[in-house]
């Protein structure tokens, strides 16, 4: 995946989920929170395709169950219906029933087909849904469905938890001259009573691709974005994310893997690596933000294990808040990460707006200015550099460091 | 293995790992450290069979590698010397024969083949030993090695990096009408510049028992002891554990999974465990002891994944020092363990002094009394009992929780 900017891809400033073509949004408060918005929907003229990857975790939400029903029959989407506050996680059949609820007053609301609304929710665990409220709140929401600004924002701030700020991109490209717009709203890893950290990302474009192109780049982008970041290693009964592609750019199909299926790919990489960041960037108590590269490492897959182990470690996170140039940490979490490789071929750096500094090379550590490693590590975002010495593929991935607000905020929210 | 104390093994009071008849030991500063003891020495009159297991780190300390070889070659142990303060870690083919100085000093002072000598090190990684300080100190500590209480308990001590307290352990059973002692030392996870938790378990036994039986023994024990704590999920560069049996208790040889052999193994895993409870009690900035039970689970394998994601769950940890009664964590961190089960068959109880709480069953969550669970989770030491509802086998584990104070050792001690 190419981690630099294609000239071609022109970002648009002020980033809304309806930018594409066909798309109308909305959000609105419907009484699952006391006072800020918890219900959207995101809606498309056309019935659009969807491409969708759902949380690992053996615990599914109910909500989840109903969308990859959808999926798996590849069914058209034309409605993400959302709620925060709730997540309808742990609810057993009543649960599935609420979550069925939701998409049928969707779908009467809308004039649509049931099998065209996917549904998700965020919040508590273990709760059932106000379904009352929540019906009521949708009848309301689809009469207000809009394409201007204020609807765009709405819909990406009711989606939010305890998201310090609304994740959102947009951006533009330009397939065989038609331009083709893709969007995306995220929430993060705030977590909320009793917590857990659901990462939801809704992405909508007017591209005129076939499922299978879509699905083939939806998928690259998330190996690359959503599942290279991490706050504290753990999924969610709730993550979810989800591409929607309704045609309405005109653009000629892409319909293999030819050059605009990769200005394409570049595009929608753009928009998941700008949320996957963003969510990082959010984490609870988080006060530096750590991006890892591994290169020159024999495969991508093994060179995912190990970033995702030195950002994953408790040890180099800590060490990161306390601003030490801690390369021990680093080489003992990649060494008990389970990947295999020879430690003799290692180097080790860390980079910033600051500068680098190599502190470990060929089996033995480097001397190193102490002072001159606190200035690099002083700064708010830091890089971790590790070359492999051993093959030729290249990962990145993105976490944060673990703070004495990261145990307040999750030890002590009841109190 | 039986996790209850069998009433044939009779726990000493005062514990030495000299207790075993043969054994010496000594524990003196050799100036690595300022003013603390840094160099141990266990030494058996009679050259003693040994079984070890090494950490699983791709990244394995000079004094390990030394170690293993003699392993390999199932080389009779007559002496392990011990340093605390320098990891001997990253250091490349110097560590190496620094390690190899060491074993040769040892064998020279005493009198005995290099081969029969083991040689470990915990501290600082990445600097080089102060060999001199070290090879002097090695001859020193050669003539004042004893049986007497303090030898041992200076012996304990030597091994101690930030250790609050010392390790040690001592069981006497009956083999046949022959009394056969069972002693251990253990450091732990305190973790030290530039910090690596580090944990080394020394284990002492007269026994008359085969090498295979001995392996098996120690095996077996060490899968569900020292296999199953957590302090922060990582393995160090330099962990080991390791047994001697010199004999000299003169028992019929224990060579058949016979009852003299279960006797023998049940007081070997209570001198492990013991010590491997010990090691967690001590974790760094602990303020909680969490002992996690997944029952009736289809295969053991399965139940150790399960118990060590709930043990290793960041959320887990941070709900239990917030004394939240958070199962939504626990069933998460289950859930996101990889392992395959239905949530719709598990139960979840938390336990501890002041009573049991039923949390989740059959895929729903249970009401309860608020006060109640936080009453429950206020003692020091909590259980955290899983039902699976799938299988006969079960697994039991010890952790930790995620304390404001993990975070300043491990952030601050720089500073």
């Amino acid at each position: 995946m190419n981690n630099t900017l294609n000239e071609d891809i022109k970002i648009i400033k002020d980033a809304k989920i309806t930018s594409p073509k066909g798309y109308m949004a909305v959000g609105i408060h419907s009484g699952i929170k006391k006072v800020k918005k918890d219900l959207a929907i995101i809606y498309s003229k056309e019935p659009a395709l969807c491409s969708a990857v759902y949380t690992t975790n053996v615990v599914k939400a109910p909500p989840l169950l109903w969308c990859q029903s959808l999926t798996d029959n590849n069914e058209k989407i034309q409605a993400i219906v959302i709620n925060s506050g709730n997540a309808n996680a742990c609810t057993g059949d009543r649960g599935y029933n609420d979550a069925l609820t939701m998409a049928k007053t969707a779908a009467c609301a809308l004039g649509i087909d049931e099998k065209s609304v996917m549904v998700t929710s965020t919040g508590v665990i273990g709760a059932y849904l106000p379904i009352d409220k929540i019906k009521a709140g949708i009848k309301k929401a689809a009469n207000e469905l809009s394409n201007d600004d204020k609807s765009a924002n709405d819909c990406a701030d009711a989606i939010m938890t305890t998201d310090t700020f609304s994740k959102k991109v947009t951006v533009e490209i330009y397939i065989k001259g038609e331009k083709v717009t893709i969007s995306g709203i995220a929430k993060g890893s705030g977590m909320i009573h009793p917590n857990m950290a659901t990462m939801l990302n809704f992405i909508t474009t007017d591209a005129n691709i076939t499922k299978e192109m879509l699905d083939k780049a939806f998928k690259s982008t998330i190996d690359d974005s959503f599942n290279m970041i991490t706050v504290d290693g753990e999924t969610s009964t709730n993550d979810m994310a989800v591409i929607l592609a309704n045609k309405m750019a005109n653009n000629p199909v892409i319909e293999k893997t030819d050059d605009e299926f990769e200005k394409f790919k570049n595009a929608l990489f753009y928009v998941t690596k700008k949320l996957a960041k963003d969510i990082v960037k959010d984490g609870e108590g988080a006060s530096k933000f750590m991006e890892c590269t591994v290169k020159n490492v024999s495969d991508k897959n093994k060179g995912r294990v190990l970033v995702k182990a030195v950002l994953n470690s408790n040890l180099v996170k800590t060490a990161l808040f306390g601003q030490d140039a801690n390369w021990g940490r680093i080489l003992s979490a990649m060494g008990a990460s389970g990947a295999i490789f020879n430690p003799n071929l290692v180097q080790i750096k860390f980079k910033s707006a600051s500068g680098e500094i190599l502190m470990y090379e060929k089996g033995l550590p480097v001397e190193f200015d102490e002072n001159f490693a606190l200035k690099v590590l002083s700064e708010k975002d830091i890089q971790i550099l590790i070359d492999m010495n051993e093959g030729n593929s290249e990962v990145t991935g993105w976490g944060c460091d673990l703070t004495y607000d990261y145990v307040k905020i999750n030890a002590e929210y009841r109190s």
